[in-house]
């Protein structure tokens, strides 16, 4: 499916209006079901739906690893069917707070009141140069970004740069799709780096501490209530990374100048 | 309750690392009760929380004016509890899209795809002109935007200027906040501009579709499916309205030269 589109549009310019040719973003529902059964929809882009429900599933805590998917498949253009190798029941009793986010960030108050994750490893350490090499390659793979202003991009770099990237209307859909690449693949993320165009929020945060990701990089802000999480999780929290400069938020000790 | 936080930061500008003090936005979960119920959880900005509830009741369709409110109060610094002058029953099984947004744009799949919207009236005309003088006055309003980099602002807008304007970590929250504000106050929106920092998805049409505000003004970018549900209810769409330059996407019948 594409995920842009070429319409018309009036151009105006100090008032002189203009008919021109634009491209915007594409954005469809997707269901995704689980066992046979509807699971939730998701607006997003529609490219790499199989990521992405993987990804979201993952997140949501109905699968750990690749190896809870007997099989995964896009069907009918609009639903992604996921079957599990156990048995699942959708409880919708569960209290989840609405995300600030794009996609599917609901996350569990539950989570956020217990905090109660693994911490992330320690594992390795990175020199700000290298975060601000990452962020430069980054910012040149975004090319829909680049033609419609309408995406978030998500980004896992490893020690050599930058192994998965995906993009999407909504910054969770982003994170999520490049999530399940590495989940699929079945890819250990606790030396990775994870960046992002959007800003870091409770549930990106609860995302990458869920999936091991020890160091979250972004352009733009994070909130208090992520930095509260990231610091119970042992995650490094970088903001604001933009050419040499960069604010370190918290866990500092992973970032060696 | 404060919106902001000051921090201790690490700022490390070309590989010199020195502390800091920053300012963070404040990411809060607020809890809306409807008749003494649970009804969802919102990640938010704490201010204007009753105006939040009521914005967001509207959306989700569960008040049509200020008139099916009884009381509406905001408590423990957590709550906001709204009881209504009718009976209501959640629907656990409405079948709804997560947005690709921001808090709370859930959006019922049903409104998509029926697009059963009254149409807006064509009401007034506004020269490209006064829409840059709306978004010049917008952009400088939002003191916590230009603090953190953290927030959405969203403001309404007629003939004479900015008259309402909200800002919350969440662009759906933003935009439910300042249309709340108008309809506890018995504002007919059928006249008005809404403003936005954020992308215009589908769900921030249908929110705009919902309160009869004919016309969407955003320094960002629109999806294609938001233009699409906007065409049907006879909005107008501007976005890239930077300076004297904009794009007019649809319904351009309203904007004069």
């Amino acid at each position: 499916m594409e995920t842009v589109k070429q319409i018309k549009i009036l151009k105006i310019t100090d008032n002189v209006p203009e008919e021109k040719l634009d491209t915007v973003v594409v954005e469809k529902p997707i269901n995704i079901f689980v066992n046979l059964e509807f699971y939730a929809a998701l607006m997003c882009s529609p490219s790499e739906l199989e990521e992405l429900a993987a990804g979201f599933l993952f997140s949501e805590g109905v699968i750990s690893s690749a190896g809870d998917i007997k099989s995964i498949e896009e069907k009918y253009g609009d639903r992604v069917c996921v079957v599990l190798n156990h048995e699942f029941r959708k409880d919708s009793e569960n209290l989840k707070a609405r995300s600030t986010g794009c996609g599917n960030g609901s996350v569990h108050l539950n989570a956020l009141e217990n905090r109660n994750f693994n911490p992330a490893e320690d594992g390795n350490r990175f020199t700000a140069e290298s975060i601000a090499g990452f962020m430069k390659e980054f910012n040149h793979m975004s090319g829909v970004f680049r033609e419609t202003g309408g995406v978030h991009s998500c980004a896992i770099c490893f020690e050599g740069g930058i192994e998965y990237f995906s993009e999407d209307i909504g910054r969770h859909n982003a994170m999520d799709k490049v999530i399940g690449k590495a989940i699929l693949k079945g890819i250990d993320l606790k030396e990775s780096v994870i960046l992002t165009t959007g800003r870091i929020s409770s549930d990106i945060v609860v995302k990458a501490a869920g999936a091991g990701v020890p160091i979250i990089v972004s352009h733009s802000a994070p909130t208090d209530l992520a930095l509260e999480i990231a610091e119970a999780a042992n995650i490094t929290v970088l903001g604001f990374v933009r050419g040499n400069r960069m604010n370190v938020y918290c866990c500092s000790k992973r970032i060696i100048s």
